[in-house]
């Protein structure tokens, strides 16, 4: 499969972000150009960027981005990232300045989204390199840049090494059920989930995927099926109220999803609906594996009790693309994410290896 | 509470067969006017009326609308059913040729859905009539018509009596959930699994509801959220997959869903979903009940394995209200019901008992 195939989820190009708005796919494939953090922080709220990993993207991207804003000059339409100079820059800004700008937007972007902890984990990278001691300003920015740049190609390498270890998990002929979007638009552009399907695919294997819709914002149906379909692979989509029939059925051989947050006993926190297929599965004895990358593991806090769970908006659910769907007197329940108890998991697919249970101190022992 | 509080949705009056749009709820509220039996098979076929017991009147009524479609007099707009006679009925009719009529049009309307038992049994009820020896054609269309109004006025009865039953697992300030509508628009206008919570409330018992949305058509969303508002009671709706999240964080006392057909050992068939629900209840102790007439029992099958589960168009699950929400080359999955096994649930409500664990030889003893 040629790289050609991987998805431009987001970029940093020319002092701007650019990202697919997911929230048009499928119906249209709109790139948007993010000048400001604010910006950004708007595109994640409202998930034109989602996934765990494509958000850690977003986050170094973001601090780059506020650089750029703050010192943004009107004769220059970018710097020049790669050979920032003092002729660029302007001359009398100091490292602490840049590190006051760059916590204060990391402060700003941290507070978009709670549960998902690969956001946080890039932003603290970023944070690291303000402290090194002494660069000069070139040196600095050039630090940041090198910094945001590996966080988005260190997810892709990731994702290929991930796909790859778990496209052992899958035989010849499997049918595999995915819950949201955990492809290429949920990473720099390969997938963790999806990723390990196509893997598996690229090496021969066929494999036709179901796709549970997942309401309320449809990921499923508008994200995983529009990059199955991108790659020819056959899949299906399923309402989630659908998955005890299909499993029950003998339909499913495994179930894979992604994660946001992993606790160090292997509970995941992941998309709502995935705690309800992990229950489901583990009835009717369907495998259910998590494939997330090192970076959602959070060694620092030991079960899924502890991770926040984000609640959004009530209309989300009382409305689907426009149109209410309930009566405007009713309320409605919006959990974006649930927790899935480490003992209805399968096995967690890493880039570093699959581990299996019992899951212990992970995150801790690396 | 007042009997006008029963919701209209099904009548037959003066020949035709008036009843709620139910697609078009809760935006607008639309009554339907149809006036021959295709027209009835295209409402039912598009869930205009839907819900088990509902269907068996719209069944009752769909034959006296094959009489009134077959020998409607151009200068009369309808017959008089209460008082229909030999100079209003054409002369020459004979009770075998009403009875050929009523047989086909049968035929016809039980074509429409395969898996609620009710519509069979509603218009075995109709047929069974005609074959009574000998009697004239006025005594004929008198009994087809009392006969049919006694199903739908049995089925409001049986709804109240189901009601008062099961309004006794209800406690003072319980969180009841539900799935799809079991309410008054899927009966002659009280409903089942919501006429046991509307019962519980008439006696002054604090009930809140929580609606799952129930994918693709959303009448947890639309009719059930519709139903509770109208009776002022607090409604939350929740898209399907956080019924893990809310069961696991002990959010629900207790679920009540309908059914569509029960098997003599009490496995049920009940609108897709409705599967999920009773794993996730079981695996966190939250008792799961079945409500419906003892009409949906059907004792001639012996388990849910020998139900026949409707599919139905992919395109209800790749739209939502018009909007294509996954890509063209992706197929859907769409089965409209699923069963649950008896071991997983509590109890079944009739308007006769509660029947409790084991369920043996259902619908046979009565």
């Amino acid at each position: 499969m040629p790289d050609s195939m991987d998805i431009p989820t987001i970029r940093f190009i020319k002092g701007k972000i650019e990202m697919i708005d997911q929230t048009r796919l499928p119906a249209e494939y709109v790139m948007l150009s993010l000048s400001t953090v604010n910006e950004l922080c708007g595109a994640i709220k409202r998930l034109s960027v989602r996934g765990a990993p494509a958000l850690g993207v977003a986050g170094a991207f973001g601090l780059l981005l506020a650089v750029e804003d703050r010192w943004r000059r009107p004769d220059a339409c970018y710097f020049d990232w790669e050979s920032v100079n003092a002729s660029v820059f302007p001359k009398n800004v100091t490292p602490a300045e840049i590190a006051a700008v760059l916590n204060e937007a990391a402060e700003t972007i941290a507070k978009t989204r709670p549960t998902a902890v690969n956001l946080f984990w890039a932003l603290d990278r970023m944070k690291k390199i303000c402290n090194l001691s002494g660069p000069s300003v070139p040196d600095l920015l050039h630090a940041l840049h090198r910094e945001a740049t590996a966080v988005y190609k260190e997810d892709l390498e990731m994702c290929k090494r991930l796909g790859a270890n778990g496209a052992e998990l899958l035989r010849d002929g499997d049918t595999v059920m995915t819950h949201c979007n955990a492809g290429g638009l949920a990473t720099s552009g390969y997938g963790t989930a999806l990723g390990v399907i196509f893997s598996a695919v690229e090496s021969g294997k066929k494999i036709q995927v179901i796709a549970d819709e997942t309401r309320p914002l449809l990921q499923g149906a508008r994200l995983t099926a529009w990059e199955c379909c991108k790659r020819n692979i056959p899949v299906r989509v399923a309402c989630e109220g659908a998955a005890g029939h299909v499993l029950s059925k003998g339909l499913v051989n495994c179930i894979i999803v992604g994660a946001d947050r992993i606790a160090a006993n292997g509970d995941t926190a992941n998309k709502i609906g995935t705690l309800n297929l992990a229950v489901i599965a583990g009835r009717y004895g369907v495998p259910f594996y998590v494939a997330a990358p090192s970076s959602t593991i959070d060694g620092s806090i030991a079960s899924g009790a502890d991770i926040p769970i984000e609640m959004r908006e009530e209309d989300e659910v009382k409305s689907c693309f426009g149109v209410r769907i309930a009566p405007d007197d009713a309320s409605a329940l919006n959990p974006a994410f649930d927790v899935t108890p480490n003992e209805l998991i399968s096995g967690i697919i890493t880039e570093k290896k699959i581990y299996y249970p019992p899951f212990e101190n992970l995150g801790q022992s690396g």
